[in-house]
């Protein structure tokens, strides 16, 4: 008998289906007990009769079954239907009570614990359903950008030498040599648009060889990126990244609406552009409106925090992109706009930084220039100053973090939930 | 003036349009002369009259040109119309002629160059086209999983420990730590149908550390892997794999027919279900027809490539599954069908294998016999183990090499033709 995947169920009203899943709760009464089976699609209630007791009585909690009954209406706490048992059977025994409890919507253990036992607790639907969005927005990135003739592309993770100019990379053993994992896929996104792809992306794990260990980083994580040639400035960046999110937004709403419920999460609303403030703009602003006097050429957590406060109340936006940062905060191949500022941004989203973006210096000379000033020596870059000299265009790109936006989204403030299996600086388990 | 691409052209007979690309090629007479412009749709013939003649005289190729000018048919070798050039600007000058001929169809230069010159070579129309065809691949096979109620998933890369038992890995300095970059993401798929999604796949690089240094290896790659819970057994998985290939090589047909052309490239036919052999049947194969004698309990490169003409010729199909791979073959976590042969199979495609698949084994106890058999230490994979004790569904999957399968499709002998920044045993750049 074919399988029936519980949310088509009410397709089979007074019908005989067969569910397969797991075990999710039981409850005894004298005469009758009540399981509820949940699968990849979600919950239903199964009543089983006293002549079944003894094929139950030792049945720990997500055991997988195979039950095949009677389908009718019902009011119950897993929705409108039921399934009234007519054979059991067990796929896999459990036979140890749970490590941690999963089968209610907040598990209220602590996040070490929940990363300890990952697997068990992504069974946990609030789990199940971040991971969900999480692949609805990476798929939403991908076919935003084929839709505009962008080209996917993949490439290498182990590189000789690091792109931001060395600091904070993994060292790999490579046979005789010593290399890096990448933590951007910067220069080869940018050379790929000279090569003449012109428009190209990347969802892919880059390495940060980061000391800290904070709620806002992780060590490995995703970073969905893009590069585009023939642009004209860092404004078309800008745009097309709203028109990403917006698009992203509707996709959400249109097919994620479950989950979005289950977890409470209230998808932010882009109407026309996305406010941009100067950098130097948005440090008067905590100077004057929050007393924050300290920050200088970049903001902090707290500032991050304080301006997204300041833009949604002055112009009810979750987000607000920061530009013209200076070129001493900026590495070499960003573009100047002229002595002091640089043609980059960043986009804040409920108070936390979720994408870097700017345009790229494009000619062979500024390029190396830029390199000297930051005290890098041009000869590392071979291969990737190579291209410079045989016609780049003007071009630019931006990454978000697939990890940070997922958690903003939906109101995780530690970006670990974000991630299936966590890497930080001490996790590289499970 | 907004940018038309070059494809686009024959929309705008008889209007004025600005195009903006590469200097593919020019050829001046004594009263005109033609370039070529290349842009990442195409090329297009653009006349230039001699008054403009001293400001094209010192451009070399690869600069970076808009063009304004009006269009209008003509026949020439680069399409049906071309363009009167009314204005020339350089966006991007040239000085040094290019190291490597890339405007030819065929670079006829050899991999070891071309891969030294690797950003420029990737601008040989050739080259580019087999990456357009590629990105076609990886998102074909991400929208028929999708379509399927698969889950995309990312999982860390870097692990404690390796999948296979050990040998092979890549070490990475974590920190205070030793990890390894992950030689397949076969653990974590396994453990995400145990943690209730029951289908996932992801697109993700994984890492060998093999000495080898062959045509058909990268120490580096992109593996398309899936798993899937609740199945019957591995001739599911097989036919999935079809269908999915049938999906694929349609969608390669409909919108990638140009670039095939000029790749020589004759897509595979797949009639109804692909033969499949017991891979004792077809080491017996070739003992009798081709009087291979060696092999034992597995096909070595050139008994894929003789099983492959034996298919081809006896079933006209480009596709053929091993099934029935010895126990002793194949890893700890692979489901037996006896005391001597396992439910997995490869598929091996035009004489390269693509994919190795299987049911895996859901029992704990089983399963950690099966690791005892092996000679590892079932303490080593606790993490990976622990889901086995709270309720694993039968399930299996598989994976197939994104370089091999695009190579096998195009013709392309050597794997690294299809990989844009490929590492081997020596090379960690560009």
């Amino acid at each position: 008998m074919d399988r029936t995947m519980i949310n088509q169920i009410e397709k089979f009203n007074n019908e005989t289906v067969c569910i397969k899943g797991w075990l999710h709760r039981t409850r005894k009464l004298s005469k009758i007990a009540f399981i509820q089976l949940r699968d990849r699609t979600g919950l239903i209630q199964c009543v089983v009769s006293k002549d079944r007791f003894e094929q139950i009585k030792n049945l720990k909690l997500e055991s997988i079954l195979e039950i095949i009954g009677k389908v009718s209406e019902s009011t119950n706490s897993t929705g409108n239907y039921e399934i009234q048992v007519d054979s059991l059977n067990i796929l896999s025994a459990v036979t140890e009570d749970m490590p941690i409890e999963i089968n209610t919507e907040d598990m209220n253990i602590n996040i070490d614990t929940e990363l300890n036992h990952r697997v068990l607790s992504l069974r946990n639907v609030k789990n199940k359903a971040i991971f969900e969005i999480q692949a609805q927005i990476s798929e939403s990135f991908r076919r935003f950008l084929t839709s505009r003739s962008f080209t996917e592309i993949f490439t290498s993770k182990i590189v000789a030498q690091g792109a931001e100019g060395g600091t904070a990379l993994f060292k790999v053993k490579y046979f005789e040599k010593d290399a890096y994992l990448t933590q951007s896929p910067q220069f080869y996104k940018q050379m790929m648009v000279g090569a003449g792809f012109e428009r190209v992306f990347e969802v892919a794990h880059v390495y940060r060889a980061e000391e800290h260990n904070t709620v806002r980083h992780l060590n490995e994580y995703v970073s969905m990126d893009l590069e585009m040639g023939f642009i004209k400035d860092e404004t078309e960046l800008i745009e097309l990244e709203t028109q990403f999110l917006k698009y992203m937004l509707l996709e959400l709403k249109n097919n994620y609406s479950k989950q979005l419920e289950l977890l409470g999460a209230e998808l932010p609303v882009i109407e026309g552009k996305i406010p941009c403030l100067k950098l130097s703009d948005a440090i008067n602003i905590l100077k004057q409106e929050y007393g924050k006097n300290e920050l200088e050429n970049d903001l902090d957590p707290e500032g991050e925090k304080l301006i997204s406060d300041y833009v949604k109340n002055k112009f009810d936006s979750d987000f607000v992109f920061l530009t013209h940062y200076p070129i001493s905060k900026r590495p070499m191949y960003t573009m100047p706009l002229d002595t002091s500022v640089t043609r980059s941004f960043d986009l804040i989203f409920r108070g936390l930084e979720i994408t870097t973006g700017g345009q790229r210096i494009n000619d062979y000379n500024m390029l190396k220039q830029s390199m000297i000033n930051k005290g890098l020596n041009p000869e590392d870059f071979s291969d990737y100053m190579n291209v410079f000299k045989y016609g780049m265009p003007p071009h630019g790109g931006l990454a978000i973090g697939l990890e940070r936006i997922t958690c903003q989204l939906l109101g995780y403030r530690n970006v670990r939930y974000g991630s299936l299996f966590p890497r930080d600086r001490t996790r590289v388990t499970p």
